[in-house]
C-alpha cells in the first residue's frame, strides 16, 4: 500500500511495570517510568503484590505517567504467560477483582486508573478472533463495561479485537510493538521465528518514527504494512530495554512527534485512529 | 454494675458470607442473607474467589443487606485464622487491595461497600492492645482512612481498639458475639476454655435481647457485664448456625427491637454507643 | 462387535479423595474409602493441603486401599478443571513435585504411592492425541519414568494415550467411567450433551457388570462398544456418589467379580488388558 | 572464656539457592554453587518452582554440593520471612510436603536430599526456646523423624534447639553466620541494631578462620564468644554475596582448613561439635 504522509500529532509510549512480587523485582521501573507516558501496572495475578503496586502507582503519579490496569490470568507461577481456559464468568470476575484492587490502591494515593491492558497470554488470546479469543474478549470487555465504560482498552493494532472493543461500547487504543517484526499482513512475526524480535535501538527507533509519520512499517519481506497505532509498547524487563525505550522516545521527539499519554489525546483524532 | 433500662432503638445482625473458594463452598449463604442485616464478604485472601464474591454481593444487594469488606491476612491455606507477622506497610497494602477488589466487584453490580470488618486472626490480633495488635491496627486503619474515611469499622465491644478507630478519624461499630461466653471483665472466654461457645439457640437469643435492652450480658460467673454493641455477630458456617441466627432475630423482633443495618442507624445514637 | 464371554477375574474401583483444602472439605471420603480399592489422592495443586493428604493416606492405608497420586495442573482456584498451557519442562517439574510431596507424606506414615492418575483438565487433555495432548502426555510420562518407572499410570480405556504410556516404558491401566455414557466409537459422551452422565445406580451397576464380563458397554445408540478396563472410576463428590459407588461394588460382587486394587492384579492378565 | 587451639579438621559452607520463582530469579546460583559445599534448596513454599528446583538440584549435583531441603512457612508473598502461627500438625504436614517434593525432584535426577535446614522466619522462630519456638521445633522435628531420621538438621550454634534435635533422635549440625555480628552471649545481633551485618569480606573471612580454629569469634563488645559450628552460612542473594563467599572459602583454605560438606564429615568429630 501507499504510505500516507500525515501531521504527527503525537503518540503514547507504554511499558509494563510493577512486575515484581514480594522479595522479587523485575526491570528498572524508575528508569522506564522516566521514559514512557503510560504504565501498565501488574495487578497481582501474574505479578504485583500490593506494596509493589502502591510504590509503582506513586512513582507513576509523581512523573505524570498514566496508570493502566495490566490484568492477567490467575497464574503467578507462569507470570500470566500461559493460556488458562477460564470460563467466561470466572474471567469477568478475575478482571473486575484486579481492576478494583488496583483502583483501591490508586485511590489511597489520590490516583486513578486511566486505562486497561490485558497482559501476556490473555492479551495474545484475545488478539486472535477464534472461539476462545472471542470468549475471553467478551469476558474482559464485560468486566470493563460494568466497571467503568469510560476506561479505554489497549489492543493490538490491526486486529478484529479493536472492533470488539467498540462493539462493547468501549474505546479501543491501537498499539504497535516497537521491537517486534511484522508480517506483510500486519501481524506480529511469531517469537518462534528468527528475526521476530529486533534488538538494534536505532533501527527500532527509526521504524517507530516511520510508523507514527506514515502509518506504516516495513514488514519482514520489505513491503510496507499499515500499522496505525496510538500507543507504542516498549518492553521494560529485558536487558537493554531502558536504552531502547529511551532511543525510541528521543527519535520520536527529534522528529517532532509529541510523546504524551493517549489518555490526554484530543478526542477527535482518537476516533480517526484505530485499526484502519 | 447496675443494668440500665433503655429504649431499644435497634440493632444490626452481621454474619460472614461468601467464604467459598472455587470448587469449595461453605455455609448456607442464602439462608443467612435472609436473616442478617450486614454481610461480611470474604475478599479473596482467606476465602472468596471473584465469581463467588460477585454472587454474594448480588444476593446481599437484592435482600437489602449491607455489604462489608471482610479483610484478612493473606492465608488461603489457613482460612485467615493464623497470625501472620506482616509488616505494617505490607498489611496496609493487603487491606487496600482487598477493599478495592470487593469495591470493584460491587461497583460492577451497582453496589457499594458499606463498612469494613477484619477477619479471623487479624480481628483477634487487633482486639488486643499489645505491640503487634497496635501495629496491625495501625496498618488496617491507615488503609481504610486512605481509601475512604467514611467507612465504619467493626470491632469487638469493650476493646481499646474502638478508641484507636476513633483516633484514626474513623467510625467504630462495637459488636457483640451472640454465641460466645463473656468474662466478668467483658472479654470473650477463650475458645480453649469449656463453655466458651454457646449452643442453645433460645439461650443465645435471650442473652442478645438482654444485651440490646440493658447493655449487659451475664458473664460466666453470673455477674452482669457491660456489653454495648451496635451489631451482633452470628455465625454462618457451623451446624445449626442458620437456626441460631433466625432464633436471635425472631427473639429481638419479638421484644420490639428493630433489626436493621448499623449503616442505616440514625447518627446521634451512633456516637453514644461504642465501648462505654 | 461381538461380545466376548470371559472369566471375570476381577476389577478395581477407583475414586478421587482428599479433595478438601484447609478449611474446606469435599465429599465423604470415609464412606468412599470403605467402598473402593484405589484412592486418587489430591497432591496440593488442585486440592489437598498437606494435613488433609496425611489424613487421607492414613485412612486409605488402614482400609487397604491403594494410594494413587492424583496429579494436576497448578490451579487451586479452578480445581484443576481448566486447561493450562504449561510448557513441557514446567509440567514435568509440577508432576514430579506433586509425586514427591505425596510420597513424602506417605513415607511418614509407612505407606507408598502405588500408581499415578492425572486429574481433571490434565486427564482430559492427554486423553486426546493432538499436539497439546501429546506434549502434556510426554511431560507427565517423563516425570513418572524418571521418578519410578514401576508406577502404573491410569488412563481412559480405548485411547491412544495408553500406547503412549507403554512407549514410555510404563504400565498403562485402562479405566472406564461408571456413570458416563459412551459413543459408538468408545469415547465418553461430552458433558455438554444431554445424557452424558448417568444417575440411576442400578443401571450404572448393571452396565459395569456387563463391561467386566463382556468387555463391552451399550453405547448411546444402542450398539455395543468395546470398553476393556482394569479399573472403574466412581465419583466421590457429587450427591448420591457414595450410594452409586456402593451399588456398583455390590452388583459386581453379586456377579462373582472380585473387586480388588489393580496393583494386586496377577501380572499376566495385566498385559492382556488395556485398549484392545 | 579461653580460646581453645584445635586441629582444624574442616568446615562446611552453606548458602541458600534456588530462590527464584517462575519468571523471577534471585542471586547468582551458579557462582554460589561453585563456592559452597552445601546448598539449601528452596522447596516451593517461600520460593522455588519445580523447574527451578530441578535446575538447582542438577547444578548442585554436578558440582558435588550436598543438597539440603530449605523448608519454610507457606508464604510466597512474604518469602517465608514472616512468622505464621501454624498449628503443629499443619506445620508437620507442610514440612513433609516440602521434603517429599524436593526428594521427588532429586530422585528424578539421581540425587538425594542430604540434610534439612528451616528457612527464614521458621528458622528464627525455632531458634528461640519459648512456647511457639518449641511448638514449631516439635512440628519440624516430628516431620523429619517420620520422613528419615538419618537426615541431619541445621540449626543456630549455641541454641537450645540443637538439644531438641538430639532429643528427637536426630543429628544436629551447628552453624555460624559469616556476615553477622554476635552478642557476648553468643546470639546474633538483631538486624534492627547497627552493625548487625558485616560487609567487609576480609574481616568476615578472618573471623571465620578464627571461628574454625578456636571455636570463638569476637563479640560486639570485643570479648571472645564461643561459637562452635560445623557449617558456616554465607548469603547468596545480596550484592557482594558471591565475593564474600569466595573470600571466606579462600581464607579458610589458605589457613589449612578443609572446606567440605558436613555430610561427608568423619562421624566421631561430628559428635564432639554442636553447641558446646
Amino acid at each position: 500500500m501507499q504510505p500516507r504522509e500525515q501531521t504527527p500529532v503525537g503518540v503514547d509510549l507504554n511499558a509494563d511495570v510493577g512486575e515484581g512480587f514480594g522479595r522479587w523485582s523485575l526491570g528498572d521501573d524508575a528508569a522506564i517510568l522516566a521514559t514512557v507516558t503510560s504504565a501498565n501496572v501488574a495487578c497481582g495475578f501474574h505479578a504485583g503484590d500490593p506494596a509493589t503496586m502502591a510504590t509503582t502507582v506513586q512513582t507513576a503519579r509523581e512523573r505524570g505517567v498514566a496508570i493502566g490496569a495490566h490484568v492477567s490470568y490467575r497464574d503467578l507461577a507462569g507470570f500470566g504467560r500461559r493460556y488458562l481456559d477460564a470460563d467466561e464468568e470466572e474471567l469477568t470476575g478475575d478482571v473486575l477483582y484486579q481492576l478494583g484492587a488496583l483502583a483501591g490502591i490508586a485511590r489511597s494515593l489520590g490516583a486513578e486508573i486511566a486505562y486497561v491492558k490485558p497482559h501476556g497470554a490473555l492479551y495474545n488470546t484475545i488478539a486472535v478472533d477464534d472461539e476462545r479469543g472471542q470468549r475471553h474478549a467478551r469476558a474482559v470487555l464485560t468486566a470493563i463495561a460494568r466497571y467503568d465504560p469510560a476506561l479505554p482498552v489497549v489492543g493490538l493494532a490491526g486486529t478484529r479485537y479493536l472492533d470488539r472493543i467498540r462493539e462493547a461500547g468501549l474505546t479501543p487504543v491501537a498499539e504497535a510493538f516497537a521491537d517486534r517484526a511484522y508480517t506483510p499482513s500486519g501481524a506480529l512475526v511469531s517469537r518462534r521465528e528468527p528475526g521476530a524480535v529486533l534488538h538494534d535501538p536505532d533501527l527500532v527507533a527509526e521504524r517507530m518514527v516511520t510508523m507514527v509519520r506514515t502509518g506504516t512499517v516495513p514488514a519482514v519481506d520489505g513491503s510496507l504494512v499499515e500499522v496505525q497505532a496510538q500507543s507504542i509498547c516498549v518492553h521494560g524487563d529485558s536487558p537493554g530495554a531502558v536504552t531502547m525505550a529511551q532511543a525510541v522516545r528521543t527519535a520520536l521527539e527529534g522528529a517532532g512527534v509529541t510523546v504524551r499519554a493517549f489518555t490526554t489525546e484530543p478526542q477527535p483524532s482518537s476516533s480517526a485512529a484505530g485499526n484502519g
